[in-house]
């Protein structure tokens, strides 16, 4: 159980995360304050300091937080994927969910923002690069090769397959909204077009005519 | 023919294209100066500005001159896929070459850097996402529709198709530039896997089983 104070230091490590987020999407990384995030999160420096360190560790949990929450969204559903009974239909709902917690405005702007620091900061793209894609491609390997255990999907390398997976999915939407700001230029239709094709288009390749145990 | 003015004039034009590009890798596009691509192409502001209009104008020349040379590479491969006798052969060649097109250095850094200012600069990321993508996507289009005339492939929605196309071979070493500043994180190998396992996919997907006429 946890204490008030506990509560309390919960509570505003996350409106810390908040306030940084907010900041560091308006000034990018080289031009926001650690100073500018305590102001607007009510809070010191000094306590800023005390629980992320300095300015990139501020940056990290931004990320880590933001990418953490998208993939709660659809953490049970994709585990639940390796003992589907009807693969086509799970995949396809999935994928419809998986695109909408991608396609984000702030994940985007995230997105947007750490690539063009990339050169300059290097080890904040490498944590989204891992934290992001890396972590989600591990995952659907998992469950892509324990579908191919139960003769469900043909996946001679489920790292590979995991990644046309998710790039089948998401890149049309995905790079559309690198070059584009206005957040509303897909539909819902859009997107879950984008979704069902991709599935169809991957189990061409992946899929297996085996009957289900 | 061409005058010796002339031949000068479009030398000239050429070095300050080269000398901007790599000032605004350098520096950003906020960050540059028109002053800056003078000097170092050895010539004035006012020639410079004679030539491009702005500084929007002169990125716009970069990222226009930058796309137009890798399109060239393969231009006429793109083309003569349409009247291709071995399909999947030459699929598999044009996307060979068509992944060490687009993953060159600077190419990566001109797409961080404009997806880094898309927000502040939406303009410059119109340019690109038209030049780049969007005609690329076009000009595959228009072959794959005459691929499916001729039997050879089944796509109901070309433009669907292009885009599963182009990112099923580029989106694996694509996304990983866009995170990763060293150059040389992928072999020649890789490249070829991701180019030959992208193109088992679509034609998994689009391919016909009808004979060639």
């Amino acid at each position: 159980m946890s204490s008030p104070a506990q509560l309390r230091s919960v509570r505003k490590r996350q409106e810390i995360i908040d306030a940084a987020q907010s900041v560091f999407l308006d000034k990018g990384f080289a031009g926001a304050s650690v100073d500018e995030v305590a102001a607007l999160a009510s809070t010191s420096k000094r306590t800023v300091y005390g629980l992320f360190r300095d300015k990139k560790g501020l940056f990290t949990a931004v990320i880590t937080e933001a990418i953490d929450a998208a993939e709660h969204r659809s953490h049970d559903s994709v585990e639940a994927l390796a003992t589907s009974q009807d693969l086509a239909t799970d995949l396809r709902a999935f994928a419809r969910r998986h695109i909408v917690d991608v396609i984000q405005p702030h994940l985007m702007r995230l997105r947007r923002l750490i690539i063009g620091e990339a050169e300059r900061f290097p080890d904040l793209a490498s944590v989204w690069q891992a934290e992001g894609p890396g972590r989600g491609h591990a995952t659907l390997a998992r469950v892509f090769t324990a579908l191919a255990e139960r003769g469900l999907l043909r996946a001679a390398d489920p790292e590979l397959a995991a990644q046309h997976f998710n790039w089948l999915i998401l890149s049309i939407p995905l790079n559309q909204a690198m070059f584009r700001t206005d957040d509303d230029h897909h539909s819902p239709a859009d997107l879950e077009y984008y979704a069902d094709e991709g599935i169809r288009v991957f189990l061409a390749a992946y899929g297996s005519d085996r009957p289900q145990r």
